[in-house]
C-alpha cells in the first residue's frame, strides 16, 4: 500500500489533540512527522501510511481516556504493539490515531501456585520468557521476533510459532485479559481462573481479532514446565507424504514432541550456500523433517525408539546442545538465506495435513504458471499443516502469485492466514476462504462491540470507506 | 424451578408444528406428553418444564430447517444434548421447542496424519473415546457421564473434568465447528486447521455459550497420544496450602502430570463408611492430594523423584492397575458416598489457587452460618482452583447457602461456575461475578447473533421476559 495523505479535516482537529493530550500528557502525543515515522511503516517496509498522531498511554485508564476521546471525535484508531506483523494490521492507513501500547510494560510476579503471570500488553515475549524462567517455568509460545513482539500484539494476532503443536497458539495460553472497548469501557477478568464457565470467553474472542474489537491492555497467561532435557532428530525423506506420515507416528508415540518442522532440498541448498553450514547427510533428499522432544528427564531413548518405527533413508539424532543447534540452524537460517537472494513474497498458509503433499506439488507449478522466472522456497510447521511459501523474483506490488497461492490454499480447504493473520494484506480474500455466513457472523460481532467502526478499519474486513482520491 | 404451563397461543400454533414436521418428519416431532417427558426434566430432577414439542433432527440441514421454522414463528428453542447438565441449561422452561441433537451421531474416520476426527454433536464422549483408541489416540477430556454426555453439549458447556490441567477444557480440543444460527444460516469450518487466523475464532466463542448463540451440529476435535504407562500417588497432608504447594512443585517437575485432585478427611471418612474401602494410611490427615502421571514410557521413577522434593507426612505410589484403581476410588466414590447421606446442594466454583486455602477455611463457616445443621463436603481439581462444594442437610429449594457460597467465591475473585456453566441456576449471580462491562459485552454479542432472543432464553442471562402468571 503506497503512502497516502491525511484525510481532510483531521489535521485541523485541535480538539481531539487536546483531548489526547489531556488523556496521556503532551510528551506522549507525537505529532511531529519525524517522531511519528517509525510507527507509520512496518518492518517489511511494504505497509506505510500516515497517522494523525501517535499516542503512548501509560496505563489502562489512559488507554480508556484515549479511546473515549477518539469515540467522541469520531476518530479511527490503530492499536500497535511491537510492530513486527507481516500483514499491515498495525500501521496507520488514512490518518488514524495510532495507539502504541509499548509503555504498558508491567511484569507481575509469577504466581508459583497457579503457574501463571500477569503482564502488560507492551511487555515483549523475551521479557515474559525471562520472568517465567526465573520462577522455574517456561512460556508455551516462542518465535523469532521475541525481543520486539509484544504480548498484546501476539494475542491480537494469536501468534503460533514452532511449539504450537504441543502448547497451542496464544489463545491457548490465555487465562484472562483486560481490554478497552471502542466506547472506552474496560472488560477484565484477571485473577487467574483456568476453569471459568461464566458466559462467553472474551479472551478467546480477542485472540486473533487483530485490534478490531478492543485494545488489549493486560493479560494473564499460563506457564508451562521448564524442560531441561532435549533431543533433536533430522530425517532425510522421499516426499512430503513420507514426512507427514513420520510426523504422525512420532506424535502418537511421543507426548514430549515439542516441534516438527518441514523443509526441502531447494531451501537446504540455499541455506548451505549462504551460511557455510555443512550438509547433514552425504545424500540429498527431497524432504527433511526436523523434530525436537523436550522433557524433564532425558528423552533421547524414547526418541530413538520412536524413530525405529519409521522407514527413513537417512536420520541423525543430537542430544548435546551443539549438535542440536547445528541441526536447528538448517531450518532457522532459511529466512536469512532467502533474504540474501532477494526480497521474497511471503505467504503464510495452512492446509489439512493430509493435503500438504498435494499443496507442495501444486504450489510450485501454480507459481511458475503465474510468474515464469519465480523461485519457490517452502518450509513450515508440518504438524499444523502450516506452510510458509516464499517466492523470489517477483515485483514487490504484483499480487498475481499471491492470488494464485491463496486460491490454491482455499481450493484445498485450507487457510489463507495460518499464523500471521489477515491484516489489510489478505482482507480481500477473507470471504472466499471463510464463506459468506462465517463472515456475516464475524461482521455482526464487530458491529456489536464497535458499532461506529472506530477500531482498526480495513483490517480483517475489507475497508468499506470510500476510496481516497489522489 | 417448578413445572410451568405453556404460554398461551403456542399449543394452538398448528402452523409451527406443520413446519417442524416438514423439516424433520412427523415421527421426530414429539408432542405427546409421555414422549416428551424425559426431555422435560434433567437428571438432578431439580429442573423441569414443558416443551411445545421435542424435535429430533437427523442432519445439519434439518437443524437449519427447524431453526428457520422457529424463527418464522417466533418460537423459542432449547437445544439439548445428553441432558446430563447440572444447571438447567438444557431443559425447557416455558413451552419452547426442544431440539434434541442425539440423532446427529455420525462418527468420522480418525485422520491419522493430523490426529483429528469429525463427529456429530450427538455422539457421546464414550463413543468418541473408543473411536480415538482404535486409531492409537486418546481424547483430551474425560468425565463421569461419558456414556450419556454428548460432544455438542460438552462444547456448549465447555466441559472440563480431571485432565484439564494437561489438555485444557473442550474449547482447547476444538479444531473446528459447524453450527446453525438463530436465522437458520450455517457457519462451518471443519477441514481441520489447528493454525487458522482468518478472523474471529467462532468455535472458541461457541464453547461455553450454552446454546444461546447457535446450535452446534458437528465438531472437529484434536486427539492426543494414547498413553500406556501411568502412576498414581496419594499424599496425606496438613492443609490445603500444603496440597497446593505440593501440586505446584509436581506441575513444574512433571510435564506428564495428568490429574491432581484434592479431598479432605471429612469426605474420605464418608467414602470409607459407605464403600468398605480401606483407609490408605494408618493416620488421618486434614487434606489429601491424589496425582496421576501418564506417559509413553514408565513415569514411576520420575514421579518418585518429584515426590522426594515434597515434605509430606504420608505418601503412597501405585504403578500397577489394581493399586492405581484403589487410590482413585477414594476420590471417585465421593459422589456416591455423599448421595448415600442425602440429596446435596452441589456448587461448582473456582478461586485462584493461591486463595484455595482461604476459601476452604471460610466456606465451612459460611455454610454453618447460613444453615446450622448443614454438612459441607469438599473436593476438587486443585490445579484449576476448582472446588466442588457439596452441602448436605438443606431443603431442596432453599438457596440461602448457595447464595452465601457463590458470594464467597466472588469475594475471593473466583468464578461462580468453573466447569458446569451458568445455565438458569446461576444466571442471577452472573453480573455480580463478571461485572457490568463484561456482561454488557456478552449481551451485545448475544444480540448480534440472535437478535430476537430465540435461542435458550433465560440461560446465562437472567430471563427478562415478563413473569408468568399462575
Amino acid at each position: 500500500m503506497p503512502p497516502r495523505g491525511l484525510e481532510g479535516g483531521y489535521a485541523a482537529d485541535v480538539t481531539l489533540l487536546d483531548m489526547l493530550t489531556a488523556a496521556v500528557g503532551g510528551q506522549h502525543v507525537l505529532t511531529d512527522p519525524g517522531m511519528r515515522a517509525s510507527y507509520e511503516i512496518d518492518w517489511t517496509r511494504r505497509f506505510e501510511g500516515r497517522a494523525l498522531a501517535v499516542v503512548r498511554p501509560g496505563s489502562t485508564e489512559e488507554v480508556a481516556g484515549v479511546l473515549l476521546a477518539c469515540a467522541e471525535a469520531g476518530a479511527r484508531v490503530v492499536p500497535q504493539g511491537g510492530n513486527t506483523g507481516l500483514v499491515g494490521g498495525g500501521v496507520p492507513r488514512r490518518g488514524e490515531v495510532v495507539v502504541s501500547l509499548t509503555r504498558l510494560a508491567d511484569v507481575g510476579p509469577v504466581d508459583g501456585a497457579a503457574g501463571e503471570v500477569t503482564v502488560g500488553a507492551g511487555v515483549t515475549l523475551g521479557v515474559l520468557q525471562a520472568q517465567a524462567r526465573r520462577a522455574g517455568y517456561a512460556f508455551g509460545v516462542d518465535l523469532g521476533a521475541r525481543d520486539s513482539a509484544t504480548i498484546g500484539g501476539m494475542i491480537a494476532t494469536n501468534a503460533g510459532g514452532i511449539n504450537a503443536l504441543r502448547y497451542g497458539p496464544m489463545r491457548a495460553q490465555l487465562v484472562g485479559t483486560e481490554a478497552v472497548l471502542a466506547d472506552g469501557s474496560t472488560i477484565a477478568r484477571l485473577p487467574g481462573l483456568p476453569k471459568d464457565n461464566t458466559g462467553y470467553h472474551l479472551p478467546s474472542l480477542l485472540a486473533g481479532s487483530e485490534g478490531t474489537l478492543a485494545v488489549i491492555t493486560r493479560a494473564r497467561v499460563r506457564l508451562v514446565p521448564l524442560l531441561a532435557h532435549r533431543a533433536v532428530a533430522l530425517l532425510g525423506l522421499q516426499s512430503t507424504d513420507a514426512a507427514a506420515s513420520a510426523m504422525a507416528s512420532l506424535r502418537r508415540d511421543l507426548p514430549a514432541l515439542h516441534a516438527a518442522e518441514l523443509f526441502y532440498e531447494g531451501g537446504l541448498s540455499l541455506v548451505l550456500r549462504h551460511t557455510g553450514l555443512e550438509r547433514p547427510f552425504r545424500a540429498e533428499h527431497p524432504a527433511y523433517l526436523l523434530v525436537e522432544v523436550a522433557d524433564s528427564t532425558n528423552p533421547t531413548d524414547a526418541l530413538v525408539a520412536a524413530l525405529a518405527e519409521i522407514d527413513a533413508p537417512d536420520a541423525v539424532v543430537a542430544s548435546d546442545p551443539n549438535g542440536r543447534h547445528r541441526l536447528w540452524q538448517l531450518r532457522e537460517r532459511h529466512t536469512e538465506a532467502i533474504n540474501a537472494e532477494g526480497i521474497p513474497h511471503k505467504l503464510d498458509v495452512a492446509v489439512p495435513v493430509a493435503r500438504l503433499a498435494e499443496f507442495e506439488r501444486r504450489v510450485r507449478s501454480v507459481v511458475s504458471d503465474a510468474a515464469e522466472d519465480a523461485r519457490t522456497i517452502l518450509y513450515g510447521h508440518i504438524a499444523d499443516g502450516n506452510m510458509h511459501v516464499n517466492v523470489l523474483g517477483l515485483a514487490p506490488d504484483d499480487e498475481t502469485v499471491d492470488e494464485a497461492v491463496l486460491r490454491l490454499a482455499i481450493e484445498l480447504e485450507g487457510s489463507i492466514a495460518a499464523e500471521h493473520g489477515i491484516g489489510v494484506a489478505k482482507a480481500r480474500w477473507l470471504e472466499a476462504d471463510r464463506g459468506a455466513a462465517d463472515v456475516a457472523a464475524m461482521r455482526a460481532i464487530k458491529r456489536a462491540l464497535d458499532p461506529d467502526g472506530i477500531l482498526n478499519p480495513g483490517v480483517i474486513f475489507p475497508d468499506d470507506r470510500p476510496a481516497l482520491t489522489g
